[in-house]
């Protein structure tokens, strides 16, 4: 019967959207918020799910290939550090703070983020820098990481997210 | 044949769910936050899709007539700023700071929080203020922004999330 | 007809996808995060829908037993709040910040973190500790708020908050 054949494919369209995809847009860019981004992403990934994740503003530090490597974390506006802000506006206590929280992450195993970058592209992750912050900041597309598209801007991302069945900011 | 067509029906109504819809709840008032909502907003409205944002707790500046004319940036708590904090908190710093990204942001041809504002109220984004926070700090309801909506609480924001297919938090 | 039969479970199935639920992925621990995370959560659950809120990172304050009933604001680093960052980094205005907005909530009616912890996990929200961030941060399981669940990873997160049809960050 036509009439049901043509009723399985409008349903079929509809399970094919149960598939599971993924965007994150990233709008900041210390080591804090690196983590969530590239550990979300990047294992969602290994699950097979299509990622997204678009880095703009403050966030184009994680894609940025020489800031990459040296995100860094504030001693400052966050009382769970349980660090007195008269300690950590003294000059060194970023990179003390920094250096104190990798070591202790390296101890416990927890990836770097510039493995998880790694991880993260080799995992099929889409990454895209937003090419309206670029610009403001003076980026060029050869300073990303290698893997990071260019040129993305925020109606296309817009669009991208649409197509996914989670989205999350960061 | 009936049953046929009650199918048809239920099938319609699932296709109706893919329209596009979008909800983003603002919960900090920061220039730097207030990016983000309002682009990503007014993009979304200009695409057709139905757009609600929801401005709560320290969002609420966004959309106060007079403090969202002058929303300010931390040059702390930022490493991606790049600003030594001992420098971050001399007194004149977050007005600097903001100047200068205002001015960067106006060479560059990106619209200004008012502009951005403006555009949002215009392509139809329904931007609602959080009753509880308002009577928290004290606005009155001809404090906002013409055009965005009081009286709403976050039982109703919910909602309205749950009949969009995207949601953000910032 | 068996046709028809199989196609109307088929719409059954998507149809129950309409089920509202919703997850929330916690990565701050300060004052101001944990209302957004909890007063979301609870109001969700008192509609009867189903609620994942994974806590990692300093989140996890949030579900320390000792640490939730005394979580803290900066006064730092938030422009919103209107104080000169050479006043915030003066020693006991973060405790006085913070004393002042909960003053302010408590004669506003708005419950305290303690009680919308207790609201959360009594209207069934499902409340999940990070164990890679324990670990980290070195809590125990008996450390968490009685309710807490430990014992999850990233990857379970993830799976459980495809299943949910709303996701948000804070």
């Amino acid at each position: 019967m036509a009439e049901i054949e043509e009723l399985e494919q409008r349903i079929e369209k509809l399970e094919e959207d149960e598939e599971k995809s993924m965007s994150i847009i990233v709008t900041k860019g210390d080591m804090d918020e690196a983590y969530p981004a590239l550990i979300l992403g990047s294992t969602a990934a290994s699950f097979g799910w299509d990622v997204n994740v678009f880095f703009t503003f403050y966030g184009l530090d994680i894609v940025h290939e020489e800031k990459h490597k040296s995100l860094k974390m504030s001693p400052l506006g966050n009382p769970s550090l349980g660090i007195p802000n008269i300690l950590g506006i003294i000059p060194g206590m970023e990179r003390f703070t920094t250096w104190f929280m990798k070591r202790k992450m390296d101890n416990h195993g927890v990836a770097s983020v510039e493995e998880l970058m790694e991880l993260s592209i080799e995992s099929g992750v889409n990454m895209q820098a937003c090419q309206m912050t670029m610009d403001l900041f003076g980026y060029s597309e050869d300073e990303l990481v290698d893997g990071v598209k260019s040129g993305v801007g925020a109606a296309t991302a817009l669009n991208q997210m649409s197509e996914t069945d989670m989205q999350l900011l960061i």
